[in-house]
């Protein structure tokens, strides 16, 4: 099913009002989801809808939250987000980072008591708007195994860093810290193929090329896969998305992260709140004019971009390329939903009352 | 060759002097490395100094810098350092960090026209001493390929995070981006050994286990090591240390950071000065009472420690505490010097005038 932008949009705002959602809340909520379609992360946008509307009817998910600063200094700030919705509290303590970024130089803000707040890109691009560089992460529900254990103590942890450019679009690094995202093992479930060795591992600590040993007491495997090719490395990363966005925040953080999914229940004595987010600002003129900055990212941009390569029909794509170009695409052309998708998006318009989608 | 940490601080604060630094960038200088070597980092210790005395002699490093603040606000600055060691220059811009982190919350420093700098966990400790969340990172000469090709256009590029604890040592995620550092090849060239595949990659594009490849036009591969197990996220990650390193600064990046070797020329038409490095600390108590942080550290790393694990003789490594554990051990018993090192410093100590290791 081919949907066009302004009709996914309406319909994902409709939902969020049928949720309690505030109109400028819905507004956002929708845009951070329908960025991350449009941006071909289709496991981030509008597939995670009906799993929302389950941990709202749960009461995990706070439609009408209070939003607040809790602690701050100058450039730093910690964010309660009231159980709200990610989507609409990582936007929120972004546009605080902008603010002592514009008076300072940079802000930073850790964000607790959240959920899942979408594609990191959406809340780093904010800043990007602004001739800054902009960070985000946020830790997730623990499916990822520390090198050398069997237990799923992390999420996938993403992080993400922007930089605008000149005359190019500006360079989006926006990764999982595992292996592989969950979205392209989602991929594979669903097409019945194996995955490769060094995504999974099983309970015993194996490689495994079942995209299904998660059911089994399998785990994700961090960036690096195993420990003689750095996969100590990508722990590293996760632990220090986990430690800025959970712990700093007093959010929950390693096996204590509560699940995005309803069917399973937060973990019993939780050392924080929520899940939690960790944004951040810096004025590229802090450091040297932004015109000077644009110039050397376009140069840098350039020199990556006419790489000599292995193979002549592939060069080397900048971080944040293939994302602009779904982007332009699907703006012009549509967004592709697959069939389960569109049927669970309908069965939910229904269900709440809302406009189905043609 | 055993020796005494004592022995060696004092010898390699002799040749500094005989380089002609002052005294107090000599024991800094000379306190950078040992750090190194006291932690089991042999690559970036004194084995370094046979180098970087070549670079002084081709007036590459100059030993009296005039190292300055050349742009600033509230929480950001760029230093420039006047092609002084980066041993010195790092320390100087995470204390304008720490400084403007007491005042402000956070701080943050790109510098450029610099040189090697030593481990990056020095510098970012330096903030955790101060109960802040150090972040240290620097480009360095080309000898990775991004993902598809196979052309040598970034450093290994270190980054590092360090989180102080309560009652267990500092969280140090300190490490090369690329999926292997060169330390660890340099140590299967001297031994003979092959290197597994997915550290590096010959100039076909084809992993190789011969650690001499990047000889004959070979390149180091980025953290993943190939496109399905996530080196594009390796080269996002090395791409932004380029960026905050060298882009943000002023310095050079991608292929045209200077090499770290005497006998290969920078190269020419450079868009920058020297190399970049970036520095951050941020207070803890920015976010949340710092004693309340340190409790979670202790339930973090102590959840991480009791992990299950694979192989029950093999527990899961906080990141930084193996260093540590050479650290205490290396402070007692000594630092062993392979035979090689050990004749290269004492041919260097006579060279300049300075008493030998005995």
């Amino acid at each position: 099913m081919l949907v066009s932008e302004p009709e996914l949009r309406t319909f994902t705002q409709n939902i969020f009002l049928a949720m309690g959602c505030s109109e400028a809340h819905a507004v956002l909520a929708a845009d951070v989801l329908l960025k991350s379609d449009l941006r071909g992360i289709d496991s981030h946008g509008v597939a995670r809808l009906s799993g929302y509307i389950r941990l709202w009817e749960k009461q995990r998910i706070n439609p009408t939250p209070d939003i607040k600063i809790v602690h701050e200094t100058a450039t730093t700030a910690t964010v309660d987000a009231d159980a709200g919705l990610g989507l609409v509290v990582a936007p929120f303590a972004m546009r605080v980072a902008i603010e002592k970024a514009k008076a300072y130089g940079s802000g930073w803000v850790s964000v607790r008591n959240s959920n899942h707040f979408g594609i990191a890109g959406y809340h780093a691009l904010m800043a990007v708007e602004q001739d800054m560089i902009g960070f985000a992460m946020t830790n997730a529900s623990p499916l990822v195994a520390p090198t050398f254990s069997n237990e799923r103590l992390l999420g996938t942890n993403p992080m993400c860093y922007a930089f605008p450019a000149g005359k190019y679009p500006p360079v989006i690094v926006d990764m999982a810290t595992s292996a592989a995202a969950n979205g392209k093992l989602e991929i594979a479930q669903r097409s019945g193929k194996q995955v490769p060795e060094g995504w999974i591992q099983n309970q015993q600590g194996q490689f495994t090329t079942d995209p299904h040993a998660l059911k089994s007491g399998g785990s994700l495997l961090p960036l690096g896969s195993d420990h003689e090719h750095g996969s100590h490395k990508g722990f590293g990363l996760s632990a220090t998305v986990d430690i800025l966005s959970g712990v700093l925040s007093g959010a929950n953080y390693g096996p204590w992260v509560p699940p995005f999914v309803s069917f399973l229940e937060p973990p019993m004595n939780p050392p924080g709140k929520g899940i939690g987010h960790f944004l951040g600002a810096m004025r590229v003129d802090g450091f040297r004019p932004a015109d000077e900055f644009k110039a050397d990212m376009d140069n840098w941009i350039q020199r990556f971009k006419s790489a000599s390569t292995v193979d002549p029909t592939q060069h080397v794509i900048i971080p944040g390329e293939p994302e602009l170009e779904a982007e332009l695409d699907r703006m012009q052309n549509g967004i592709p939903l697959v069939d389960a998708v569109a049927k669970d998006l309908n069965e939910l318009a229904v269900k709440l009352g809302v406009k189905t989608l043609q």
